[in-house]
């Protein structure tokens, strides 16, 4: 999966450092280097020196992508969790991957607001700076259909399954977050907002809970049977800030999209509003439970290190 | 994956129930029965008495398939593993879904033996009657694709990742067995079979080491970097034995093949002999290695009922 990462979505950030001057002459510390290539791309933007911090043994390669392109002097890969690595200076930037499916499942946001407060220059910069959560009531086919199996197997086979079509939809349900790319066509409403993130002032503490309130409104006749949630992170640049969406109307990354499937479908009409409030909280053991009664909330879990290879 | 499996593929056996007689008036043992569909279908066949013994919480499941379906009396449903179970008496059949992937990859096929040999009785009936082991040499482009990716990372984006290109292979070859549909296109050869077992004879030892030779002759020139090994299971019947077979070009199943990487692709051309021995044998630590050495090896994990949920 890091591998996965770092090829398809890392080089976002390239039309970035091409476009900006904030790091140049600047000292960065670059949180879960993973292979180094954004701390590549930090040299390139014009960085004076780059702490590529990696605690997997990823970092190994990092090493030699850094000697590959004659960055030794420029790039210090330093193996180890960014909580216990000891920096010989303060930093002037950090930049990093972290995001995680749904933004904040798997994802390594404590290291990096860990390596912020510790590392961190006073005004220094974090790239990205800002992320937004998206929500949309959807209507996935695919699971309705082999949710409807069952019923179906009495006419074709003449057993009597019927009484699976509950059970299954509690497996579905209680299952671990689902990751899939969202057609544009079963999206059943405008996306709202319900949750933005400061990368330079939130806490850890305040990660314990992100939560939003959300109000969509429903193109038209469907049944709604999951939410979709999303992100967008943002960087700061000299003309206009650029966005990475991991939104289904956009080009698919490997985010792609997390599903929240309900209890039941619930029949909608065109206007019909959809309101409520998202909760996102860490959880130890990924049982998540969401009901039709105006609270989506949706556990995820924190990267730790040993989840990291 | 257990849901997934009952309606997709256990429904392979209602042909094989209407077609048969041998079932007619025999006390069964459905080894992890699941939701009890193929018990259902020994009851339809005629069975006089079904054993559904599941040691995981699905039992509750069948339990509600077998009131359903008016079954109370013909199915007991036992929640146990099939080791520990007691069973009223010595039974006529055994039947089980047992297959994992690539045959024993995580398959019940232990617990069926163990069942046989405590509790069918002599010259008794086990459905499906053997099983056979297939490979044949294949190209995959999209995993060459991937790994081609770190070639070109210098010419888009100005970073030299070519050293990541054996890493990443080392990655693909150290992984967990690899699931997926191959096309057709990409098999390079007629399949080979090189195990056959007969579930009447086949011992829990020799299960420690299931092997045999291969001989492949390629149909063109072509770059092989894998193998794709799949199996067929046969029930025996009164006019024709009937065939479950997960071949690639067969019709998809849920078991799809698994693919065995090489270290690097190898050259063939027309007629060229891809010979060997294939290996395939328990493992703990689910890390594999495959050479280019004619020696194929291929270890898998057994079932165990903490894994079954």
């Amino acid at each position: 999966r890091k591998l996965d990462k770092t090829r398809q979505d890392t080089l976002y950030f390239d039309s970035y450092s091409d476009n900006i001057e904030s790091l140049r002459g600047k000292v960065v510390l670059d949180v879960g280097a993973g292979t180094g290539l954004l701390s590549v791309f930090c040299v390139q933007a014009g960085a004076r020196k780059v702490y590529a911090v990696e605690a997997c043994s990823i970092a190994e390669q990092a090493v030699k992508v850094v000697r590959q392109n004659s960055m030794e002097g420029r790039i210090d890969v330093i193996r180890g969790a960014v909580e216990t690595v000891e920096l010989p200076e303060a930093v002037d930037a950090i930049v990093s991957e972290w995001m995680g499916y749904a933004l904040l499942h798997e994802s390594m946001l404590n290291s990096v607001l860990y390596a912020r407060d510790k590392w961190l220059k006073s005004g220094g910069l974090i790239l990205p700076s800002r992320a937004e959560l998206y929500i949309a009531p959807v209507a996935d086919p695919v699971v309705e259909d082999r949710l409807q199996f069952w019923d179906t197997v009495k006419d074709q086979y003449g057993v009597d399954m019927t009484c699976m079509s509950d059970f299954a939809r509690k497996c579905i349900m209680n299952s671990d977050i689902r990751v899939n790319s969202v057609t544009v066509e079963d999206v059943l409403a405008h996306p709202a907002r319900f949750a933005e993130l400061d990368l330079s002032s939130v806490s850890v503490e305040e990660l314990r809970s992100v939560k939003g309130p959300f109000r969509c409104t429903s193109f038209g006749a469907a049944a709604v049977n999951a939410f979709c949630v999303y992100f967008t992170v943002t960087f700061p640049c000299a003309d206009k800030p650029i966005v990475l969406s991991t939104s289904p109307f956009k080009a698919e990354t490997h985010w792609k999209q997390a599903l929240l499937y309900l209890d039941a479908p619930v029949d909608v009409v065109q206007d019909t509003v959809v309101a409520g409030t998202v909760s996102m909280y860490p959880s130890e053991d990924s049982i998540r439970h969401i009901l039709w009664n105006n609270v989506v909330t949706c556990p995820y879990l924190h990267c730790s290190t040993d989840r990291c290879q």
